[in-house]
């Protein structure tokens, strides 16, 4: 069964340059172990009716929404209200949640962190084991930190329960000792044969002057994939190149 | 002035987990520095529909629409005939551009790399200094390659020709000594405050335990800025903790 995600990516930090992204191929890599590939990312500011909107668009266009960023206790984490507002709920205090991080906080439960208990009604907290205000799911869309530790945390809390596709498999030969132009053509070949596969081809350049193409071929027919990797293989050969298994090293 | 631009990653090697974003902090940090902030970044697959759509969506949108990915000679290189489609303009050699690569690739110019020397009719190559094959500006759309030494090249030919916005400064302060819980309040006075500035909170967790939350400022006008900045260090004092200037270390 072929099953669908999207990712967006909600603060200015990443948009400004301030941060440089480190949650993206986490989320790439195991959303395709699970078998719901990544289809689209969106970067997206911290503002109100853009979190709504992409919300509202992406739910309906995809089998699962991750969310990440803006859910802690100041100003400018206003995801959850915008959630809220693109299921047509309230965003109102979660009582357990509540509960729990009354106990954690103490005298310093203040109103800021007391926004971190409110949830849009109906969603499901998911555990957050760092440092305790959850994340939660509702309908299909799963709403997580932006902070790495605490993002990578949840997701492993959310992961058991959602429902898997048909894995995505994928083998890779390297080389390089060819140009990506001289190997196009047969490699076009190689992808009218086996339209159900994807078969990219990706250039690569090292700071250290090494440089090669690396032809990756995926897909969840893992005959085909074999048969389009023995094709991928000679291919190089013919071309005088020489193959080498695997992604090319770092 | 207030100008903005839009980010398109065209490719499926970010969505797979394959391959770590190299180009968004870059783009991010120079776009910044020209005073034309990015405001969106989609990562969408080598899908002709959708980069279409995306294409006429974000240009509609924004001022400048920067793209990379899929320019290349390979089958999945689609990005030069759906941008052509965008525009509805045909795609087509580029003599000045097929003479230059002919003289590159002698005998070895093949088929594949003929279409490295298409473009949309009216589009104004960006040079190419690393591999030759350029990308090309048509409107207000810049298509560069993916691979980050040949993308960072390109945009450098680039930049000189972009119209400039008012740049955006920011103010930096960091501590390790309070959490974003006890300052939250504060800041979202500060923020109301100075309604044209950008306060952000950005917490950050380092695997050898440090934490702390950093806090900026942004915007374009100085004097506004230096304000919020003395304010948010009293902040930080006033909630007992102790203020450094700048990012947090790595």
């Amino acid at each position: 069964m072929r099953r669908t995600a999207a990712l967006i990516l909600i603060g200015n930090e990443i948009l400004s340059g301030r941060t440089r992204d480190d949650n993206i191929q986490f989320l790439a890599t195991n959303l395709g172990e699970l078998g719901i590939p990544l289809r689209e990312i969106r970067v997206i500011p911290d503002v109100r009716e853009t979190i709504v909107k992409t919300v509202v668009e992406l739910r309906a266009r995809y089998d699962e929404v991750f969310t990440t960023g803006g859910i802690g206790p100041t100003h400018d984490d206003i995801t959850g209200p915008c959630v809220a507002e693109a299921f047509g709920v309230p965003w109102e205090f979660h009582r357990p949640t509540f509960d729990m991080l009354q106990e954690q906080f103490g005298a310093d439960f203040n109103a800021a962190r007391q926004r971190m208990a409110k949830l849009p009604r109906g969603a499901v907290p998911i555990p957050n084991p760092v440092s305790r205000a959850p994340g939660y799911s509702i309908g299909n869309v799963h709403v997580m930190a932006g902070v790495p530790r605490i993002m990578r945390a949840m997701f492993n809390e959310l992961a058991p329960s959602l429902k898997r596709g048909a894995p995505v498999f994928s083998r890779t030969w390297y080389t390089t000792s060819l140009f990506e132009g001289t190997i196009a053509d047969g490699l076009e070949a190689i992808q009218t044969q086996f339209p159900d596969l994807d078969i990219g081809s990706y250039p690569f350049h090292r700071d250290d002057g090494r440089r090669g193409v690396a032809l990756v071929a995926k897909g969840q027919d893992v005959p085909d994939l074999e048969k389009a990797a023995q094709a991928i293989h000679d291919l190089i050969k013919e071309k005088g190149g020489v193959p080498v298994e695997g992604e090319p090293p770092p």
